[in-house]
């Protein structure tokens, strides 16, 4: 009994082994989801410096009209700019994630509102792809794409 | 002996499964570039539907200046309307691929030249994150999103 057990457990480990996967982990998203409303929480109180520490160490940004940001200094000066800007994100909204051991990626719409010259806002909607690592206990953004739903010019 | 080795080799697979990981792949990124040249040459040679036939049946398509495109007809008319504009691909040039199983992240950067009104043309550079499942034998787009390095309005 002792064999067929182990004999089991090893068909079944190996068969895991074999085809390891990305799969939706309702642990993760929670996770990702509080580490989003963390994100929007540091941003809205102007706190670049605690966005930029959400980043991992070799993270990359890559804004919609720049291109890609590959450190730690770029990327919070990135962040700073648009807080100076006047700029908060209303809604990070995840839609999809799929863990795989210590990756996890991620598809979301965000809303942001960008003050105008005349004293109002317009909200911008758009969407994101991040790459996120397990660091320690903390889900850090590694990569981190997106852009507008807006028509060009718009 | 052999229950040493056999002991050797169940603690080792419960380490790789207690912390699966996405890991650079040579052959994962060699299959992820030749697919990348294969969507170049579909793309250039007019074919939208060569091209959305390398992403999988639910993936979702994430263009700048657009909504999310969650269908097969979408992501074809999409390309078809790029392709009927004259725009072709000059290079897709993958960064970074991590492989996890079934799935795997790229990071690149792409060049598209744009036909202007004057009969020229303008290049666009941008960067773009294709997330990728292996179906039989196949990597196919799941997810893909990219933007423009260009400034606004430029």
């Amino acid at each position: 009994m002792r064999q067929l057990v182990l004999a089991s457990f090893v068909i079944t480990t190996f068969a895991s082994l074999a085809h390891p996967q990305c799969r939706p982990s309702p642990t993760v998203r929670n996770a990702i989801e509080a580490a989003n409303k963390a994100f929007v929480a540091s941003f809205n109180s102007g706190s670049a410096a605690a966005v930029a520490a959400m980043y991992t160490s070799d993270a990359q940004l890559l804004p919609p009209n720049s291109p890609m940001i590959g450190n730690h200094q770029g990327i919070q000066s990135f962040w700073q700019n648009l807080i100076t800007a006047g700029i908060k994100v209303v809604r990070l909204e995840t839609k999809v994630v799929e863990a795989c051991g210590d990756t996890a990626y991620e598809v979301g719409g965000y809303e942001f509102t960008i003050p105008t010259a005349v004293g109002g806002t317009v909200t911008d909607h758009g969407k994101y792809v991040v790459i996120w690592k397990k660091q320690g206990r903390r889900w850090k953004l590694a990569q981190d794409i997106w852009n507008t739903n807006a028509p060009a010019g718009g």
